[in-house]
């Protein structure tokens, strides 16, 4: 029997439908073969001049900004969708609002080497993406202008990702985006009624009942959320109740770059290291101390084709619940 | 310069952001070359005994029912994402909640000709779906447990269709969907301000403003919205007021039918017949006669693989204005 299953926290309807399976071809894998290096990828050391100046990097050594020598530089978006430059206009159209496009685009190489992926079992690199987000959201904060800043990594080209070469991306708004804005009113919502983060809740309700629970260490825990819009959906919560992400510690950095290295090692040997989308959910900039909010990191291997509709109802179809998809990958363990 | 535009009704902000256009492969055309039959298709005439028994069918002469003679026919889906029978039980986990999965899944076969598709400038089969759709929403309306009928259409693998033959899907769910929930929250603010319904005053404005609009006849008037999340996104409206698009009258269908055909004639030649989703938005089943809600037509291209982290956040780049894609739409029509 089918189950539609709630969201907690947005109210988003999901339908667990093991039927689905039954279909032909009720996912598809999406094998990324091709591991040749382009030619010119502004990404590999050597070709530093054909991004825009750095912005952040970090070097062994002593070796000069804009040049070879790095481990991960963070670089202004050569195709910004939103621009530095300017102030911020808010005017009308007739019935409708706009706003100048003012904001920051940056994007994060997260290694020299071409062809190393968040699959590779490599903390160091996953960690050092991390600080550098954590480093880029603190100076960026300091622009009164940015309301939101959003910290994602598409991998491969089936999760909207151009360059092969490991990267992420941060994008810093003037507005909250509406899910955003909606997820810290779900928790708000929650706090009026328990005085308690829903998040905090679900850490430890997940925790007894074990089901959808992947890993853990002494800081980070790793779900599979109740609600799951998309197969083998994840959710990796610091157990320490913080709301903005910038404020992680060094062992709670450490403990999430160990968690996340082995929780995509596990997904890239069941589902031959598929396209993913990596979201960190963060407080808005102007309120970023709350006792309702706690900053996470959400999960999305792209696998299915069948999500078309989905983006104009808000209705999601998923064949397989987060209690089996769990179960597969602690099967999918190294021994 | 961006833009940030805000969708009036359920507030989502879209950056439209040129810049994104001078990336390489800004977009994607996927040219839908396999026109082969497969052997066994269920929905071609022939193999009615592949589908469950019909629910609707469009029948010429007096050919018996599940077998060959049809013009369309609705059946259930083999492969339901919810199930008819059973009784509607909520219940709680913890602290979540969940529904069981009743509800009801259907396909319309809109055509007995297996290469024919929208694209086609075929208005009566246009036609004929919508109808079909119209009869199969009256029937299970009277069906208290559900609460919304969702019709869509996905055309082509990467819109989430599994099978090449041309059909469309019709939901029925125990829920009111989150984006639909949204949509009327919106109007229904807009219509307690100023007693008027927002689509109505939406209709009226793109009339006057023309930069948006795309085409319209006696009934129906087809616009690229304001905040549109996707290149090429549209939208089609009833001039007449009217919440349920089950009361569309027959004047009614030929003009939406006819400008249907129009429309996607005009996408197909321009984006060489993409992939595409189609939403029909209807009122819910128990508030289907409204003032301040207005059904509609949603139609998106599928051509970006950039929409990765739009599903976490509600957030949407799009690199072509709606009134760039208007000009360029008329400039695809036939001479």
């Amino acid at each position: 029997m089918p189950e539609l299953r709630k969201d907690p926290i947005t109210g988003t309807w999901v339908i667990i439908s093991e039927e689905r399976k039954k279909r032909p071809k009720y996912y598809e894998i999406v094998v990324n073969k091709d591991i040749s290096i382009p030619e010119n990828c502004p990404f590999c050391p050597g070709n530093e001049g054909m991004t825009p100046p750095e912005t952040h990097a970090l070097r062994s050594g002593h070796s000069p900004a804009n040049g070879p020598g790095w481990e991960l530089r963070a670089v202004p978006n050569k195709f910004p969708a939103l621009r530095v430059e300017g102030t911020l206009r808010k005017s009308g159209e007739g019935l409708y609002d706009k706003i100048s496009g003012i904001g920051a685009h940056e994007v994060i190489i997260e290694t020299p080497e071409h062809r190393k992926t968040w699959f590779d079992n490599d903390a160091a690199m996953i960690r050092n993406t991390l600080l550098a987000a954590k480093s880029r959201i603190i100076d960026l904060k300091k622009d009164t202008r940015f309301k939101y800043i959003m910290v994602f990594k598409n991998f491969g080209p089936t999760a909207g990702a151009t360059l092969s070469h490991s990267h992420s991306q941060l994008i810093a708004l003037p507005v909250v985006p509406l899910r955003v804005q909606e997820e810290i009113e779900g928790a708000r919502a929650h706090f009026e009624r328990k005085e308690r983060c829903i998040f905090c809740d679900i850490i430890q309700y997940e925790n007894e009942a074990e089901r959808r629970l992947l890993a853990e260490n002494e800081h980070v825990i790793v779900l599979a959320p109740y609600a799951p819009r998309f197969s083998f959906e994840l959710a990796a919560y610091p157990k320490r109740h913080e709301s903005a992400f910038e404020n992680i510690s060094d062992p709670e950095l450490d403990g999430l770059s160990a968690i996340l290295a082995e929780t995509l090692g596990q997904v890239g040997r069941l589902l031959s290291r598929p396209d993913f989308n990596l979201i960190i959910h963060n407080a808005p900039c102007q309120n970023s101390v709350a006792d309702f909010y706690h900053w996470h990191i959400e999960f999305m291997p792209v696998l299915a084709r069948v999500a078309g509709f989905e983006w104009g109802t808000g209705f999601y179809i998923n064949p397989i619940s987060p209690e089996e998809s769990v179960q597969s990958l602690k099967d999918a363990r190294p021994r």
